[in-house]
């Protein structure tokens, strides 16, 4: 049975729609600014606290599922997700404004990594075992049998992000990690896609229906303000947060959490202004290559990537004027783009503006208004490619030149030498990554640069671009603050599992009271520390008592 | 070169004596109250921020350093403690009032905690490096080669804390775990023994010399009020704080840190009730030992570890009688006893007395005003042995009941059956660990409680006490708040070192630029995740550009 595909605009409560509440939303076409059918209800407290209230019954009704029940209810979600077809692409299409490639192929990163993280559970490694036998001889007192591992923190509210509607939103990277680690999910469905949320939302619940889990393993609710996702944040079963959005929301989110009676950890993904430095051999080798990757990876879906490339940083002399040309001509040809909602729109042009009318910065180059770009009339939603420059001086000077302006824009800061670009590295806010573009021949020059930018970034990429983040193992996709308000966990990658997990640890427990992980026999076959020692083998002989 | 035994009273800054302050404190002998020589000069708000640079120092100063420079520096921060010989000793009881046997063995738990943190150093595997091989012919687009690993977080805060002079302060297991993970230490010193955190900090400061690291690797600063810890946490250069301590003062460095324009992670371990549940059963069994070894754990040093039980649950019935008898019978044996201070007594009196004036609440037992225990006059800071006995009723009626009374005391709460046994413990709030005691027959009728007891503790014990804790791998000492502000982390065994480190991923880097875990080559022979394999082995050909 699929999930169905008529949106009613209910919240979605443990498998029951719910529209209590009068407040009302509607998704709106960014393209041509018309409104989308139907009204969505915003979620009224009573219905956001039985959400939280039938998540907490079962988180302890799963307590029995295996790692093999949650990997085939992540693969399910996957395959509900792909049954909802077309119907899906077209109104992700219409509520975003993202072109039909672009959806497609994010609903293949969505499905792809709910199976990786289905992967992740059923081989089990991720779980942290541990075993100390006991040594009952032990002087001066005897050591207990003493056995931990990783179980889930509780219940988890994910906020949907906007910028990514199925990869980062209802069923993207925080609900496929949180329910990998057995965790049930509360979500609060971002307001500029309600109907994809809809969507998604019962391809979720119909996958939780079919594998027999507890049906308050995932809820969904609406709201458009701050209201709804901080009363979520401040109900006390809530025992985490995962959230991708913008660093006033976040910051928002994160002080809620930490003001509560009982504070939990927030998992922000935020601002981030993804800085690019380019070494002078490099400059002078590859310095148009470098400007049509810049500008490609600047421009990429409108810049609205988590990971756009906001700051550039150049050594002053003919080659950096060359590329600066190059980038000038390649930010020209484009055309203004629309963004996601007007609300996006108006933020990039007050950020870009504010930045534009610095004393010391000039504008490189600007896209054309209404130009090769997808060519339609503006509906306010509209944002114009746009490069500044200015100095290394009046970069140093100005922070506010340092913070995010999320659009397709980057500021050019061109500086007076090496050194005083790996000293503005060494001063840069956290971000999400760091690239360094250098010759082979100026690694040890570019060696304190690389130095100074791991520190302040969560992914240092050499000779490439910082849109495009691979969904994997070695991901790590978090940084320092403002770009995370976690700088030790990742919201990318099979690490974020790991976020949505505490350990626990059992002594002398008998061997049917354990989790199946730390049995003797170690049914998985999952990597383990017994004794200090990392192996896959199981425990011949009963531990002694 | 041994470290001096001479105490001064100056703070330690980058190996530097200075006490620039006019704000005095002095250590006090709680079994006489007599003041003990010198003063020691309270940190000025330079002198913090002068630390704190110097730590940032040497956190850059510091990063061509390896594993084994580390591990190095561990096991010569052991044996200078243990050149500091029976002065140290000395100086311990005098503070604390702690026995001579007790110190020592602190002592040996301390050194063996930082021998154990350089073998996880050594060792090297506790990076999580993950590796990601390139797929240049990949379609529709090329894998980067992608490889990640988690690195030092930065310079930590470190509290020590009162009642564990050694093992939880100056060179305790913060301290161990921020210094193996790569990490610059500012200690606080805690008031109460500020002479014993100047001779460990004189051993620390040795190493770091003997070992050549760079001198801002370790500071320690003195300070009586909150102004000084709090300071030092609002110091822009600290990424983490480790603290153990009252709940009132780590919610207050808690809610400090996450106030911060770029709020930091606060590892806090706070207060715990350690609730311990007899089944019938066993209480018809064991009876008398359980009662005997009880009245021990509660009353072990004098009631000052974190996981003294201070909540013991039991269902009605002339077996429960017949324990009670016991339990008032060995409470009654004990005298008072000497606590680490008369803030710490006078606390222990007024938390007490608030519980047993309870309407339904009626003491069970009391120890000797001045009898068996160190025989010695009141200096105010003696501590009588107590237990309160009340209903399940009274118990959930009264919320004030289930807060930790920190000391020798503990509240019998008689159940009218093992279903409201197991109501109540579903309602705790978290604490570090939870008792079981129950009979082989009953391990089917004691499931429900256990699992609900898993949900609210860090640690689970079956048949034993929850004091002794062993410091390992799988230890787990953590829990949901109160116990912790990160349930996610503990403060004792090897996963203490992860609160340290993020995460950071290299793309597409050359060889010569990589961390030397992350190489090809292994020189560590570490295990690494390769293309989603845990291996040993290295990477033998270049990996695809």
């Amino acid at each position: 049975m699929n999930a169905t595909t008529t949106l009613t605009g209910a919240n979605l409560i443990a498998g029951q729609e719910s529209a209590e509440g009068n407040a009302l939303n509607a998704g709106v076409n960014p393209v041509d600014g018309r409104i989308l059918a139907p009204f969505f209800h915003e979620a009224t407290a009573r219905e956001i606290g039985q959400a939280v209230r039938e998540a907490t019954n079962a988180f302890r009704a799963n307590k029995g599922r295996t790692a093999e029940d949650w990997a085939a209810l992540l693969e399910t979600i996957a395959e509900e997700i792909e049954n909802l077809g077309d119907v899906l692409v077209e109104r992700v299409m219409a509520e975003t404004g993202l072109p039909e490639g672009r959806v497609r192929g994010e609903r293949g990163r969505t499905t792809g990594q709910l199976r990786l993280f289905a992967g992740v559970a059923r081989e089990g490694s991720w779980v942290d075992a541990r075993i100390e036998t006991a040594l009952p001889d032990r002087a001066p007192i005897p050591r207990p049998d003493i056995r931990s591992m990783l179980r889930p923190i509780g219940p988890v509210a994910v906020f949907g992000a906007s910028n990514f509607p199925l990869a980062f939103s209802v069923a993207g990277g925080d609900t496929a990690s949180a329910l990998a680690a057995g965790c049930p999910v509360v979500c609060k469905a971002h307001p500029a896609h309600p109907g994809t949320s809809e969507l998604v939302g019962r391809a979720v619940s119909a996958a939780v229906a079919r594998r027999g889990f507890h049906p308050g393993t995932f809820s969904i609710v609406h709201g458009t303000g701050a209201a709804v996702g901080l009363k979520l944040v401040q109900e006390p079963g809530i025992e985490a947060v995962g959230f991708t959005g913008s660093l006033g929301a976040g910051r928002a989110i994160f002080d809620t959490a930490a003001g509560r009676a009982r504070p939990v950890p927030v998992y922000a993904e935020m601002g981030s202004t993804n800085p690019v430095f380019l070494m002078p051999a490099a400059t002078a080798a590859r310095g148009e290559a470098i400007a049509a990757g810049l500008a490609g990876s600047v421009t990429l879906g409108s810049g609205q990537f988590c990971t756009s490339p906001g700051l550039v940083f150049a050594v002053e002399g003919p080659d950096t004027e060359s590329f600066a040309a190059w980038l000038a001509a390649r930010i020209e040809e484009q055309g203004s783009q629309t963004m996601l909602h007007k609300g996006i729109a108006a933020g990039f042009s007050a950020g870009l503006g504010r930045a534009a009318q610095t004393a010391g910065v000039t504008t490189l180059a600007l896209g054309a208004e209404n130009g090769t770009g997808d060519g339609v009339a503006d509906s306010g939603a509209q944002g114009r490619p746009c490069i500044l420059r200015t100095s290394g001086r009046t970069f140093a000077a100005n922070p506010h030149l340092h913070e995010e302006v999320f659009g397709p824009a980057s500021i050019l800061v061109v500086c007076e030498d090496t050194d005083e670009m790996t000293s503005l590295a060494a001063g840069l806010e956290g971000s999400l990554t760091g690239t360094v573009h250098m010759e082979a021949t100026e690694t040890a020059d570019a060696s304190p640069l690389v130095g100074c930018l791991e520190d302040v970034v969560g992914r240092v990429i050499i000779n490439g671009f910082p849109t495009g983040v691979e969904v994997s193992h070695a991901m790590h996709h978090g940084g320092p603050y403002p770009s995370t308000t976690a700088p030790s966990t990742t919201s990318v990658g099979t690490r974020a599992i790991l976020r949505f997990a505490r350990p626990v640890c059992y002594q002398d427990y008998p061997e049917t009271l354990l989790p199946a992980a730390l049995t003797n026999g170690n049914p998985q076959g999952i990597m383990r520390m017994i004794n200090g020692e990392r192996t896959r083998v199981s425990i011949s002989s009963e531990p002694a008592a």
